[in-house]
């Protein structure tokens, strides 16, 4: 793995290497870690990467891989930069035969969100997008449970995603993750609803198996000064006829990072929560409501085949992480082993990063559209 | 306390009858608690009154209580049968001079509402709505933090009724509850918006201090040959600038009576769930998250004249609904004696009761319409 | 009902008095609230009893009641004064002819344990000890459960009460809940062990169905100056070879009223807490846990015989009280009616009296014994 | 790291592997990860380690490893084998200088344990003991605020760990975890008390800074035909005067594997729960509770560094195990550079190994005895 962002001070980088290294299937090998050339030299030295495996920018880096022999070269990229910097090394590294983890969304806009999805149906390469909460068991668990029919028809989803830490205007401050985020050249047209809403929507509609169809938002900025939305709720329209809710908020004071969706059908309904991730609460008509947890009991193919440890033993956020890694990294290896992998290893793909690229546009549509409803196709 | 309706198989009469007696304060003296009098005539019998305190109809118990001497007659009103017999009983009673108690909402449509609202100004006699949620002690405190400023501006408010008794066709049963609830001749325009989206409305105002002044909502019947709403999903726009969600459910298969409240403010925000009514949970800036408790340390004077027992000894429905009995009872002992009610002591009233009734009838048209905005005033 | 203390002031009275009227079978008619003759005189005016039904002692009140018609009389006397005012008046309502409820624990030493429960035996009258905790509906079904044979064989028992508000010497103060409590003149020869131990001994014994045979205490007394124990560990056997453990603390800082109680059966195991008294959690071997809840689904017909609201009603402290005086009003009554009472109803008899008495007896002994183990028949 | 066992199927092996992965701080360079040297081969191509670096026996792994160039050879061992083969690889490895990190209980027997400890000291090298559970930040949080005196004196301390999975026999089945844990020629003297109990001795020792002086155990053999204790329960004396309980239990049917811990002091009081690791649960003399929460606000600095990620990131048991590993690479890195290592980068060591093992002896000899109390110093 050569990593693109991610220096000294970033906070998304740490995590995709954490999460990359726990299951010992992927090795960081070299990396460009900021633009600043000293900055990732000092960042590859944190590392204990070879000097001659930190590059001063992605171009070089994947210039100076893809002329090394096949078997020392990086197996492919990952890039873990603000919203507009995923694009251009997406890109180069597709057209350099690499694979690519991209952090999310996507990218910046919609047209490079169409260029890449191309690029990758072009190259067959293989594009995963760290969505990274659908790599939980019991969203794995869920999920197969709809797919079943335990729950019956579905009806009514409510995904809610509150953060508290920009209830100020944080990024007066010198904090680095508040500044881009907030800052329409870097995070592109939305805020929280890019930055967790698309979250939202991808969990929703990858639990459920089901389309928003229409929506309609109400996107407000309560921080005075801050250039793009802060909050918004939205009410969905889902394919199926189900009817649903979904809100993110990044001035929910005193919320860390609750993202919680419940969904209720004709026979039963699930419950859960990000901070709870080991418990899925599930509800049945007139029956006891049930409490299922990471590996207690007969689960899921899929919930088994993402759980690393017995039951009691909280597997936790960079866990769920991980397995979008090593589920990649399985493709990546069937891909050289001509092997076929089994379909409860799956991961975001760059189609889902094109689906939440018209979410974020169609939500921010929405929200400046005096018509009820807007379509999502 | 003569009482309206609630004869046997009822339940939220029982459920009058029990809050009333808790304290000590109100005695039943008589009822028509049956439009068939001979049923009224064996409920009577199963609540001890003599005979001839049990009428067959409220009309005949009006005029009769009214005929005896002030010392011996019932000092008010308590009507509890469905929707459309809300408003007879209640007019006559005012009109012949007692006060009444009546269950929400306020009466079947907006003529009768603003007639009542009318009649109580006139006669000057005090009504009490039974929005009881409004009288836990937990509510009473986090009002008491919004009055004084200890949340901030307030931002937004998610507030939520989801239950699943009505997942299924159940009025095509024996079930009385269900029966009347489903059925427009009864129960008004409208069904779930009616029978708890207007307690989750009545908490968000009430709470918040705030009133609603625009919404849009997307309403559905998801039982197949229901005739009104079972669900509703409602983005909201405060007075003071604040959005918020309201939902209400009566198919979210497998919730029991989940209505729930979270505030968020600049400096801090409250959480209300009713199914865990002494818990309250507050959360800073930057602080730890509290959970204040009913009967635990310094809480606001509303909340501990809300609170009957130390803390650890958990308070449910039924004190809540007491306690607008108890308050209600305060006010029409003070209009005797002349002395003044602590303001402490309040309890939701026809005003509320006609702005509920608005809110029904504004969630409806806006369920119908294709402008996103319906206003509010 | 006439009641003997629960004057002004005092906890415990009023609560009998708020249980005895929930359910609209009970009235209190007369009392003797406090052995200052002007206090009982203001006592019965904030109940609006009548001057010549409040009496200035117990004795009188039994005396001059006694001489009234039988259908003016009250029915049975309830007694909520510190413990060594409880065999006085208990003795003389029994002979007498009235029915007895009496406060835990039973009396103030075994002497008189063993005589009252003599007097019942020999008068044939209804005694009831107000155990309140297992008037819960999930203890009932806790109860059924086990006697069903769901859990398989007991193995193991854990059951805690810590509360927090003697951590301090409460007792220099006013508070009359803590003098009378540390007081060995008043309480006995224990405190906590007396006050909360017995309640977790009684639950403890009549969920499981199974008795203490043996058990190891450590008592202790933290808080300086203090005459009476205010935190005790013990280990317990049972007659079944079962295990366990029991504490209780006054000394729990921050503890309000956390009585709960786990057991562990060779095939499942239920937990419950009385600060969340509507859940009752039942784990199974490799199944998911399930959360029982009032009122939802399919429960014991003990369960559903002591529920009075439909699902996610919480019901509390007060309605578990209650339902304790309305079993014990439904035998008063079947005795008057030559009726049979469903076994659902049943209620804490003067023999459980005796066993909580020797259970304070043995753990005090086991407390100043080197001895590893304690015999308690 | 060169690693002793964790081959094919074993469970902890992986653990220690991810753990020690997590941070990029250590890199697995060698293993006897089987005694069957087949086994061992084929463990070792699974984790990518080039086949002269994988080895039959921990003899040949550190008799070869010494004889590579020092900036070659494996830094040190990490043991993970089944209780009787901790101390033959852990000697050796000592006698040839190699730091050592392995798992718990230290040893088979009070003089291996002994002997172990005195050859850490003669040798100087580094030593750790992977309690694990010692490695969450609300952990350190909580044993922070004690050593500040925030809780006051130390009064009580409940620590208890309930596990279900060995509620039937599962040793007569091929589970591997069960069949050496139950037998007493491989997991020496104790089942249950050294498997868990342990953990929950270091836990309650280590937060409070206190240390157990007396104990009265009752320890059983629930499953017929089981060779070692399954369930124990303990009374504790600490030496301030404080008193606890500590019950370990694998027969408590349906938990997973929840150890938790409360300690009540004159002024306040923490709860932490394993399963929940990212609460800690703090309550005061009469002020509202608070939970404090991994990464929010202002925590001790030596929580803050063990949590890798922002609030709401639930962090679990690889990232606490981790920390353990990364705390243990620091010391070694520092060896060699000659630097200090910041106090709150602390691990457990040889010494607490020590104690445990004492524990474990005390426990049983108690268990065995009628006397009340045995002393353990």
């Amino acid at each position: 793995m050569g990593m693109v962002g991610g220096g000294r001070g970033a906070f998304i980088g740490a995590v995709h290497r954490m999460a990359a290294a726990i299951d010992g299937q992927i090795e960081l090998v070299c990396g460009a870690f900021s633009s600043d050339a000293e900055k990732s030299r000092l960042s590859g030295e944190d590392l204990f990467l070879p000097a001659d495996r930190v590059y001063g920018s992605y171009a070089e880096m994947i210039e100076k891989e893809k002329a090394l022999p096949a078997n020392e070269r990086m197996d492919f990229v990952s890039i873990v930069t603000p919203n507009h910097v995923h694009f251009p090394p997406a890109k180069m590294a597709l057209e350099n035969g690499f694979h690519v983890v991209c952090d999310k969304p996507l990218c910046f806009n919609m047209e490079e969100a169409h260029e890449l999805a191309q690029l990758v149906k072009d190259t067959g390469l293989i594009f995963a997008l760290t969505h990274n909460y659908t790599g939980y068991p019991m969203v794995k668990h869920a999920k197969q449970m709809i797919a079943n029919g335990t729950l019956g028809e579905v009806r009514k989803i409510v995904v809610e995603y509150p953060q508290g830490w920009l209830s100020t205007k944080l990024e007066d401050s010198e904090q680095k993750q508040a500044s881009w985020r907030t800052d329409p050249s870097k995070s592109g047209i939305a805020g929280s609803i890019g930055d967790i809403g698309t979250h939202a929507e991808n969990l929703a509609e990858y639990i459920s198996g089901l389309q928003i169809k229409e929506l309609c938002a109400d996107l407000s900025t309560f921080v005075p000064g801050r250039q793009l939305d802060d909050d918004g709720n939205v009410l969905l329209r889902f394919n199926n006829g189900a009817k649903g809710l979904l809100f993110c908020s990044q001035i929910a004071v005193g919320e860390e990072n609750n993202l919680r969706i419940r969904i209720y059908g004709t026979k039963a309904a699930v419950e859960w929560r990000q901070q709870d991730p080991n418990d899925l609460v599930v509800r049945h008509l007139d029956q006891p409501m049930q409490v299922l947890r990471t590996g207690v009991g007969d689960l899921a193919a899929a919930a088994q085949a993402h759980t690393r440890l017995p039951a009691g033993h909280p597997e936790g956020y960079l866990e769920a992480f991980a397995s979008i890694y090593r589920n990649f990294a399985k493709h990546v290896q069937a891909r050289l082993s001509g092997e076929e992998v089994d379909p409860v290893y799956d991961f975001p793909t760059v189609e889902d990063g094109v689906r939440g690229m018209q979410f974020i546009y169609k939500v921010v549509e929405s929200g400046q559209s005096d018509d009820k409803w807007t379509t999502f196709e």
